[in-house]
């Protein structure tokens, strides 16, 4: 027997729609290339959009069809979020920090119709466009176009009148697309629903998530070419909090200046880029104004990080976990009831840990065999996850699909972790980033943040290299802190404080920069490539 | 185009799968009838459900099935949410104040196959079974039964095993049952959906909604049997907060003891309850503990009551509104980021509407002719709703269905209301409980609440009489505060520095006590039976 309920299926259009109805006033602002602020509200962002979704119908846009967006976070950027899926059309972002060849990879393999990029973005689509047969139009993000091969994106919609109706379909309806960039084999396509995005913003919203109110000044640093900016340009409109974009200006100072003009309260980033704020902040001997949580993700945070934020600056450092396949929230790391009254040690270790899932996000950790393991901490093994934003399959590849999913139609992360008694995640390693020392296992991830609480390392990576008695065994590559020199043997003592004696690596290596790919993550295979035939002293 | 997401139902089994696995050890506090305190956990409520769902099932219980409650909030009927739920039957859940010919109408309409009830009530069912011929189950929640013609809860579920895994099934099917009972005709039945239920329980949790948190404790005093305790049992689970059970002892001294004891950060019900317990935190010079906000719908709270909590107790004051036939949240008062600066005035003003809907709640307000009118304040009109926890129509029941929804599939809520221009609902008037003055509409509830404003008064209520020059004029009647007579003049004085001239009664009468509904609505029914022929003084 069926509800007696209204079918009112869940569409992106709604949340805009919703924003503009009942937040009609509150602002959107952005910063422009030029450094200039750019501001407007939810009402007049809404009117852009669908000015822009006719003009896409008038090009024969249509149901399903794929729409590049090459950009930075900013105003339009917002608008082609909702104005491409709006209309049932699919928006796809492409990360620009990407090699030519992959980002070109990637347009034809999505089929994409037509192209939005910012100017900043100008020489890599020049030199792209005409091997892009299958793009129709390309727009430049600007007021106008220098280069009559391109539209500018004012010229686009200046005729068009905001009189479309959002059109109801069904909430099972691809609405965007996103790559993920592995460091083997081609990007894998991750197409996101209607159903699945709304759900995800409800989802962050909530309190025991990034907690949204109405009266918050939210700032996504994590670019909304990087699984939607964690989908804060949906969060943003459903809960009608204002929306601070900082355009392509990542600097310390810039992020910083703009939090405080803006009145920022709540901020979401990588762990590199909080390193630049935090500098900024220490060395101008300045606060974080109004902020009052900086949501942690994509690496591991250090856990003096988090020590940092918290302790010297009343800001609460809430570390997430996700991946493009999961929209991508999978955890967060907030407290529950029995935390009220624990003491700050004990509210910090959930500080550093990866996190819980909120409601609909399942997840188990499976043996070698695909047998559910206990959650106590102890028990470690392949990370599994369900739930009705996270990815059943890759898009027009069957053979990734096949490796991804496993036979209870879970997906298979590619991580190995534990999680504890309260069901708090621990994330050990990537699968292949572990490493196997005479058949036991070492995580790399443990023994990188084990370095990193030594004062004098900015960065620190391990990989595993051969080992004639062990097999494998870690090796420590750190980026010093300006005018610091590595002393190898403080820095042990520091690791042997925190893991066991087995794990420390066999050599430590001072290097100038650790490779981080497009995401902010540390690119092992680049130092696999590099130092892979490292050979270890033997002691 | 599909998107490429798991399809996985919103099924209300879910909520207690993941509160049970996340938040095993989160306690839920219950209050017996004999006044002791019942507590287990999340983990144990869920292992506790799944052996109710399987005596449910052994006695051949199936989809689509009703099982009908007779219970006020505590733990056995917080299993029966869940167990009955989860197998996909359907949990009718009946308001015991009713009287027993409604309670056997409701009984018969929705073809309840098995009965579950408190001992407190079972004079009514002692006296109703005999005349329950389809209702092949009859149980007493409680240890033991004294009566052989009655099975005890416990010992129904005694020798079960919860080893059953939750069903999976569509998310549209029928989960729960709940009649209002109208003023005029039978009750109808609202017949809400697994997908209507859980998310409504994602957006009661939100921070612009009750901004319910892991680390909060909840306590539902709005009754089980009435709105599903406004979807508080699912939104304790949805969020893994602490949950206390009042059960039968709804005064003033009962319920901040409860509080105080097991630490109740969040509360919700009816004016009249909080009436109670503010009188008794009052008289008793003490204060509401950690309590931090009260959820005050079902009428409209007085300005009074938000100010009382707020300036003497520190308490904020939230008012909501909705229905039955919404599951029921419609708005929330809660502040926009505008707000964020404003002073106490326009703060206060904020609280006294009935607030703003979250996002997937649409409403509009029409004319006679359903023409959509603007959100400016003043225009006034019949409120309409849309959205996926909002009723398409009662069970088996199309004259009723038909006259509620309007020509483009909206919800008629018979309420008469303006929005202003920053979306906050202003409800007039039940549309049938509006005065017709000369042409001119007096909003009885407007009148209601500025009478409140007066120290002396402790409930009033309006109702339009026959005036042989106006047609309709408005007669008060107001129940006086112990040791208080009525002073019309000064009363009038009150009323006149709040309403238009115009709209003053005609005349004032002390009365004993205002009727209440089951619900605790003013029963204006009642009141035109005793009054409606009131010969009203000619000026």
């Amino acid at each position: 027997m069926l509800g007696l309920m209204m079918h009112r299926p869940l569409l992106i259009s709604g949340l805009i729609e919703h924003a503009a109805r009942f937040h009609g006033d509150t602002e959107i602002v952005s910063r422009n290339a030029d450094r200039s602020i750019f501001r407007y509200t939810y009402a007049e962002a809404e009117r852009r959009a669908k000015r822009l979704a006719k003009a896409l119908i008038a090009w024969g846009i249509k149901d399903g069809d794929r729409v590049a967006t090459l950009a930075w976070n900013n105003h339009r950027h917002f608008e082609l979020y909702y104005g491409i899926s709006g209309i049932g059309a699919v928006i796809h972002t492409i990360n620009p920090r990407l090699v030519p060849e992959q980002i070109k990879y990637m347009i034809e393999h999505a089929e994409d119709q037509a192209l939005f990029f910012d100017e900043s973005f100008l020489p890599i689509v020049k030199a792209l466009a005409p091997q892009l047969k299958g793009v129709k139009h390309f727009v430049v993000m600007a007021e106008d176009s220098d280069d009559p091969a391109f539209l500018s994106y004012e010229a686009l919609i200046r005729n068009e009148i905001p009189d479309l109706e959002w059109p109801q379909f069904e909430e099972d309806r691809a609405s965007s697309l996103c790559y993920t960039s592995g460091t083997a084999g081609n990007p894998k396509g991750v197409l996101y629903s209607h159903r699945s995005t709304v759900l995800h913003a409800m989802a962050i919203g909530a309190p025991h998530c990034f907690n949204l109110d109405s009266t918050d000044s939210l700032c996504p640093v994590v670019p909304m070419f990087h699984v939607n900016a964690w989908g804060t340009p949906y969060g943003a409109a459903y809960s009608g909090c204002k929306f601070v974009l900082p355009g392509q200006y990542l600097d310390g100072e810039s992020l910083c200046t703009l939090w405080r003009d803006e009145g920022v309260t709540i901020t979401l980033g990588v762990p590199s880029v909080w390193q630049g704020a935090l500098r900024y902040v220490d060395e101008n001997k300045t606060d974080f104004g109004s902020l009052s949580r900086v949501v942690i993700g994509g690496s591991a945070a250090p856990k003096a990080m988090i020590d940092a934020f918290e302790d010297r600056y009343g800001v609460a450092a809430l570390h997430a976990w996700g991946m493009t396949e999961m929209s991508p929230l999978g955890t967060v790391a907030t407290y529950k009831y029995k935390h009220k009254g624990a003491g700050k040690d004990a509210r910090r270790a959930i500080r550093s840990a990866q996190g819980r899932p909120p409601f609909l996000v399942e997840m188990k950790i499976v043996d070698e065999e695909g047998r559910r393991q206990p959650h106590d901490g102890v028990a470690v093994g392949e990370l599994h996850v369900r739930g009705p934003w996270i990815a059943s399959g890759y898009f027009k590849d069957e053979a990734a699909t096949a490796k991804a999913i496993d036979q209870d139609g879970w997906f298979k992360t590619g991580d190995v972790a534990s999680i504890d008694e309260d069901g708090y995640l621990h994330i050990k390693d990537r699968s292949k980033d572990l490493i196997k020392s005479g058949g036991e296992w070492i995580s790399s991830i443990d023994l990188e943040n084990a370095a990193l609480a030594h004062e004098d390392i900015a960065y620190a990576a391990v990989i595993g290299v051969y080992h004639p008695k062990w097999e494998e065994r870690p090796l420590m590559m750190v980026v010093m802190k300006p005018g610091r020199a590595l002393d190898k043997a403080a820095l042990l003592a520091t690791l042997a404080s925190r893991v066991a004696k087995w794990w420390l690596p066999d050599d430590i290596i001072a290097i100038e920069q650790i490779p981080f790919g497009p995401t902010g993550k540390i690119l092992k295979t680049k130092l696999r490539e590099q130092f892979g035939d490292y050979k270890l002293p033997m002691a």
